[in-house]
């Protein structure tokens, strides 16, 4: 049996992840791993180098792995690898959300696979569900909770920290970047969430173009006034469709204690699709080495085991427009009276649910989908 | 493009959602359907027969979708789609469950896809993420609600009804069979447990092997008794790995009633994996004719695309011997005082929750793990 070669780009918690599994395989062989300096790896046994291009010009190496992170040289080293013929699977979500479309042109263009379910939900297997599974009848929204930074640190406000102390630990025991702003500021759940759009609706909408909105707003008196109404909060991405349009936000919003969402600790997270067929969920470890690295030894395995899609994933961008849903207002003022506006849905003490359609209030702070 | 050839075998409610879901595609074409009586279908569209030769012996024909459910003569017409060299995609938990490696193996030697997506979970991916992801590390156990049919019982139990009431209820709504014995006595949840088992453990348990418990047994009270205890019952099957043997059993199972399993109600399941990576779950429509032939699609599309499997799933028959879990039991006299048992874990009037290498106890009904 013929041996797939792998070149590994990149050697942090997530690559060490994917060369533990394989180690075990007879089919799958890491035949070369790119890190940036030799010298921090002395005694380490596997193939190193520090020259991409011992990877990217290699003609034995089938498929390229990338784990880098971060834009560039990311996206170079991917698109030199398709260019190379070369199959490529990522879990990196910068890039795809941002260079999805061209990417997957190229690969159809050189008849190639790129293949990047580690990018959203970790090890959940949530994008192959999602391209060959639940989008054989029409989706009608997609919805998540899918970073688990934020899940940490709103778990420990509800514990009774404030923001900057519950920050604080989170980036103490490793949970939170140094520089938290892609987790907290919601950024890093826009970019799974047009992953999701894009696959879900054949339309790959930026973040910018969307709302997004962080966790950094949230006090720990919002959380505990919540809770006295039976009310919990999670950081939600959702997108649905619209006749002419999708609708993209990403915001803090409030749930029953029982709901699943509420359920969610740490680094699980939770995905879930609408269609005609129902409601589908699947849930699971969103990010750890080992975790995020079975997704991306499974989409290897598909190589393998595939020709090429014939029919690739068609993606026709087609923007957002309008978009119906409730949202959160929070007062920066707890103790002050709720201002009277017509049609709330659900309110407590510092908060009210009320309808998108509302103009901005005065002194509060929304959570809310926004037309484009 | 050239068009995939279907051969659908029968036209229920699952055949008729396959159908209406293929009639905007270009790529996927229902040449030939088979029904037993041409009669009773006057006036439908679609190229019907009830000569299942037309569709098994016309060399046009790519793929056969088997809907007929069943075990004969549905798994001839699968042996002889396959011998035709033709890919079959089948929804049959019954033939797959007792006849499931023989088909791999023939399939294999055939160099066909033989896939069945639809016989577990309905419209869920859960046979893909599990053959395909989640066993890319060892898996621990997996156990999941996987029967609709008892949910509403249970369920109307709960509201009051008695057995036979609610079975009655779900009989006339049509959510249960007028012979509902594989629904309620398990065995329509083992057959998707021994399909579940065999592709995660590698081993096709026969629910004989195992423990199969059905709700014939719960009586109303008991469901009032937990409730007042916070607890729910729910049918649930699980099996797990252990170093020289494998558990298996399907049995009413009480839970706290926050736990997702009391959140499933009628045709909603949930399947859960424990790996090296953690806790994935899936939750969808269980049944239903537009979710189940979704999975149907997926099924074909994944034909479509891929050259058959070069590494096919592998089974190598492997028995139960020993397990460990908890399990609760009931009185059949709820109102005598529980027996005096060692290690009781928790327990309320008539029933209680007992390590399993308790032996059998006088005057109880006992679902439990059994060491084959």
């Amino acid at each position: 049996m013929e041996k797939t070669q792998i070149g590994l780009l990149g050697f942090g918690t997530v690559g060490q992840g994917v060369l533990q599994i394989l180690q075990s395989r007879e089919d799958l062989h890491i035949a070369k791993v790119l890190v940036r300096h030799l010298e921090n790896y002395q005694g380490v046994k596997a193939p190193l180098t520090d020259n991409a291009d011992e990877i990217l010009s290699d003609p034995d190496i089938d498929v390229v792995v990338e784990v880098m992170g971060g834009l560039h040289p990311a996206f170079d080293f991917i698109t030199r690898a398709l260019e190379q013929r070369k199959s490529v699977v990522t879990a990196n979500k910068a890039v795809v959300a941002r260079y999805g479309p061209e990417l997957l042109a190229l690969a159809r263009e050189v008849r190639q696979s790129f293949l990047f379910e580690a990018s959203v939900g970790g090890g959940i297997p949530v994008l192959d569900a999602l391209a060959n599974h639940l989008s054989t009848v029409p989706i009608h929204s997609v919805e998540g909770v899918v970073n688990g930074t934020t899940n940490f640190i709103l778990d420990q406000m509800d514990q009774g920290m404030s923001f900057a102390q519950a920050l604080e630990r989170a980036q103490r025991l490793g949970f939170a970047e140094q520089d938290p702003s892609a987790d907290i500021d919601g950024w890093d759940s826009a970019r799974k969430l047009t992953i999701l759009t894009g696959l879900a609706f054949h339309s790959w909408v930026a973040a910018e173009d969307g709302v997004v909105e962080g966790i950094s707003r949230v006090d720990a008196s919002h959380i505990h006034r919540m809770r006295e109404m039976g009310l919990g909060l999670r950081l939600v991405a959702r997108a649905e469709r619209h006749p002419d349009s999708i609708g993209f936000v990403v915001a803090p919003a409030a749930y029953p204690l029982s709901h699943r969402y509420l359920a969610l600790h740490g680094s699980q997270n939770a995905i879930g699709f609408l269609s005609e067929a129902g409601a589908t969920w699947l849930e699971g470890p969103g990010a750890g080495g080992v975790a995020t690295a079975t997704s991306i030894v499974s989409d290897i395995q598909r190589i393998r085991r595939s020709v090429p899609d014939r029919e690739p994933i068609t993606l026709l961008p087609s923007f957002v427009d309008s978009v119906d849903d409730t949202y959160v207002v929070f007062m920066h003022d707890p103790e002050r009276p709720l201002p009277e506006v017509p049609h709330i849905l659900r309110s407590g003490p510092g908060f009210m649910v009320v309808p998108h359609k509302l103009a901005e209030l005065e002194g509060m702070v929304q959570y809310r989908y926004r037309a484009k």
